[in-house]
């Protein structure tokens, strides 16, 4: 026979559950005071080893292939000022065309010097985040133009939406740190929007945030404003970084200007460079996932030399973002089969190149619904167990990245606890292994009460933000609402209950007083 | 900058993606006949090595706890004739309170002959399923009082529905096999009712089943009824066999009557058993992991030496079902950490025994929406990935299993597709690494046209079935139909095309006769 003995109410068991549900209902744990959370430590670990789904030799064939693209097919720079380091350093370079041919001497020079873990530090030093080795950091959604919740519908990107999702970053340890704006503040003057979202993310937060590296000087700014909050100078950052950018190569085997020098511009400063080809296989990557990731890999490795070129051990991500597209429609799909393996087939690269490894947490959904749980999944899993260190967009995507979605953070916020708490240790000590309890309790009886449970209740189990674990009839009586109604409700509380962590008054002046400096500064600029 | 500047539609990248979205939207996949399948081969392999969350001392803490409780604290048989078997094989056998106390020695010997790997025929042998070593099956939701879906609602389960969800299970190849009755035909006798669900399952499907082990007679019809669809008398089934039952321990600690006679009477047959326990932390097991996989494990041992201990070498599965329970309700609760953790673990036991592994694709949501997604997902990847060969429950399990739902099959049908998708082997050959394609697509350039993508274009990816990639304004203009409605249009279009598998008219009047004989006979059975 089967659990329809255990769950069925009309069987033993399952009527000790079922009379369990029904009594106790009323006492699940109150939300007066915000949104309940499972504690994990600051630096969250994992302490499984990574999935390889790549054999020795295949790995190694996909590496080969990469050094071919870089030494005879080549990767084109824009950028005067990266080619001219790559000249400098043995490449062949091609001025006329951009293109550049990088002799895998030059790569194993590069790979040497980069840093195999490092921190980045904000205001606050208790949000410190680890990258590289076994730790796992969790990023916002970064870069959507547009913005959606259930209550108002979808809209275009401003600042007041900025400052709510960075508020409920705020809310929420798991989320640990903010990745590139959250979502464009559409309103404001593409020239020094950069300087009001690095205000809300250093005023309304204390995490690690993104630095926008289009051109050296969003990247710059990005910086100083660290530092400031910090009570650092920007000299003093070179040695203690707190931010970093994401250099998403034009791909196919392209970097254009204002990347290179975004990517020049963090790593002379000693800030964090995640270098992530863009290879969507069947657009700007062939169609087999193999070959895709070859792409990846060269492209990568172009970007990561580039930084080791600019300064020798500045910190730097492997990145990765291969999907494929719908080859009927030539839409982009994420938390594909395919998209899973590619990215821990990408975990495997960059460990053998001995750097931290970032993925993201992706889906096409237009909504949030089961697809987008299903394909977040997908996602998460294939991150977390290929190895990556940061997951970037890591609460909040929807609509392949065209929207951060509120309720998607909540949605998030929960599979991102289940995900940390999978990652544990186990412990198999004498006290946990039980035997005790099992000498107090008879066959066919229960635990409910033995000592053993007692010892244990409060933090036995991760207790859920936005799952409903109520029976049917319970929860068909309380409006019977779907996880996405259910999350509506969970961010609104979030906010309502939002205090901005305390700053020190003389540093919020300095920051309002630097960023009215660079507005007026960057008024008339064009980039 | 960011994955914005490719995501984005004004982004050259973006824009390119666009494009190709709007003109081509209409070509996607018709559905005319039926739905789109992915295809995979008959008897799915993980290439992939299973996560393995103990370290090698914490399977042995485990193992040797385990074999503390069989040994010092024992098990309840209730059923005189496993007693006397356990007795004659050199157990202390208390025949009063039941209690059963198996030295390591009868495990040993016992493990010796359970085999690794065996295969079950059903009467159409292309449908043939293998458990063990690196083989994974995928069965239909088993034992749910109730049916449920978006078109009529919840509902008594029924002959009608029954027929109707197990033609569901035969239209999608990737569910391998039917589990206990998809629901409980209510309004029909207790006594006969397997014998109407046996017949559906017969002639609606030609996939491996399940017998209803509630006892010898269940267990044995069947049993019979398969040899009959296969032309075979039940003796040449002994050792070729073809249905499986599974076994759910009551536990803590407990075999009753019906359970162990009906795990005997398969044994002797040579039918698969699967033994569960049914250990949910914090109600029949405690809520400490390693406690629960230590009390699973003992459970699991009795029962497997039982079936060797009945007919040396019969085949048999090793099953988990480890989960918690809200400790402030005593909700059950599945899909979440401590579930995937315990999972995952279950399998390294298994393989620790060399045996079969089963374990469950469950969640506690009481309806289809993101929470039965991701849940889902945490009980997928962890199954597979924790080394399943049978993910029994594969598809149509809602509300903690109470619930067998139209909607959450193409769901689980959806997501099963991927998780085969993600565990098939890399091809890095030097085609598949696409250098060719690499030299004929410039920098910047893309792949929709490329050589290596158009010989490739027809199956280079999965394409969905669930799964909506549209972009929003498509999407939106075409009703704005989240997962569950289009699940809903799914499920009728799978089932207006479907036809019955091909059956001999002599086998189908051998299986008419025999019902109709064994219904005659068991008209005023108690049991």
């Amino acid at each position: 026979m089967d659990e329809h003995r255990g769950g069925h109410p009309e069987s033993e068991s399952g009527a000790r559950v079922a009379r369990r549900r029904r009594g106790v209902e009323s006492a699940r744990r109150p939300r007066e005071s915000g949104v309940p959370q499972v504690k994990f430590p600051a630096i969250l670990r994992r302490a499984l080893k990574p999935i390889e789904p790549l054999r020795d030799d295949q790995l190694e064939d996909i590496h080969q292939a990469s050094l071919t693209i870089l030494e005879e097919i080549g990767i084109e720079f824009m950028g005067s000022a990266a080619r001219a380091l790559f000249e400098q350093a043995g490449a062949r370079v091609d001025h006329g065309s951009g293109l550049v041919r990088i002799p895998r001497a030059v790569i194993d020079t590069a790979l040497k010097t980069a840093p195999a873990c490092f921190r980045l530090t904000p205001r606050n030093p208790a949000r410190a985040i680890e990258l590289g080795h076994d730790a796992v950091a969790f990023g916002l959604v970064a870069g959507p133009p547009n913005v959606h919740d259930c209550v108002i519908g979808r809209r275009a990107g401003n600042l007041a939406d900025y400052q709510r999702l960075v508020s409920l970053a705020q809310c929420f340890d798991i989320i640990h740190l903010l990745g590139n704006q959250v979502t464009a503040p559409q309103e404001l003057p593409v020239a020094t929007r950069h300087l009001d979202c690095y205000r809300a993310n250093v005023t309304l937060t204390d995490k690690v945030y993104h630095c926008t590296a289009i051109g050296r000087e969003r990247a710059l700014d990005g910086i100083d404003m660290m530092a400031i909050s910090r009570g650092l100078t920007r000299e003093q950052m070179v040695d203690d970084p707190g931010v970093l950018t994401i250099i998403s190569v034009n791909s196919p085997r392209r970097f254009d200007e204002a990347m290179s020098d975004g990517l020049m511009a963090m790593a002379e400063w000693g800030q964090a460079v995640v270098v992530t080809p863009f290879t969507l296989m069947g657009a700007m990557a062939p169609v087999s996932i193999a070959a895709a990731l070859a792409q990846q890999n060269a492209e990568a490795l172009a970007g990561i030399a580039l930084t080791q070129l600019t300064r020798p051990g500045s910190p730097v991500v492997y990145g990765a973002f291969t999907s494929n597209v719908d080859l009927r429609s030539g839409a982009p799909a994420f938390g594909t089969a395919e998209n899973a393996r590619a990215t821990m087939a990408g975990g495997q690269l960059a460990r053998r190149y001995n750097l931290p490894y970032r993925a993201s947490n992706a889906s096409a959904s237009n909504i949030v619904d089961a697809q987008a749980a299903y394909e977040s999944q997908m996602s998460l899993w294939s991150s977390v167990m290929g190895g990556a260190n940061l997951v970037y967009h890591g609460a909040g995507w929807m609509e392949g990245g065209l929207t951060a979605s509120f309720e998607k953070i909540v949605l998030d916020v929960e599979m991102l606890q289940m995900m940390a708490g999978l990652i544990q240790p186990f412990d198999t000590s004498p006290a946990e292994l039980g035997l005790d309890a099992q000498r107090e309790v008879p066959p066919g009886g229960h635990f409910f009460g033995a000592q053993h449970t007692l010892e244990r209740y409060q933090h036995a189990f991760q207790q859920p933000l936005l799952s409903d674990w109520r029976s049917y009839p319970a929860w068909a009586e309380d409006g019977a609402k779907d996880a996405t109604q259910r999350a509506t409700a969970i961010w609104q509380q979030a906010l309502a209950h939002f205090t901005p962590p305390p700053l020190d008054p003389a540093i919020a002046e300095a920051l309002d007083a630097f960023v009215a400096k660079r507005r007026e500064e960057r008024k008339h600029a064009s980039d």
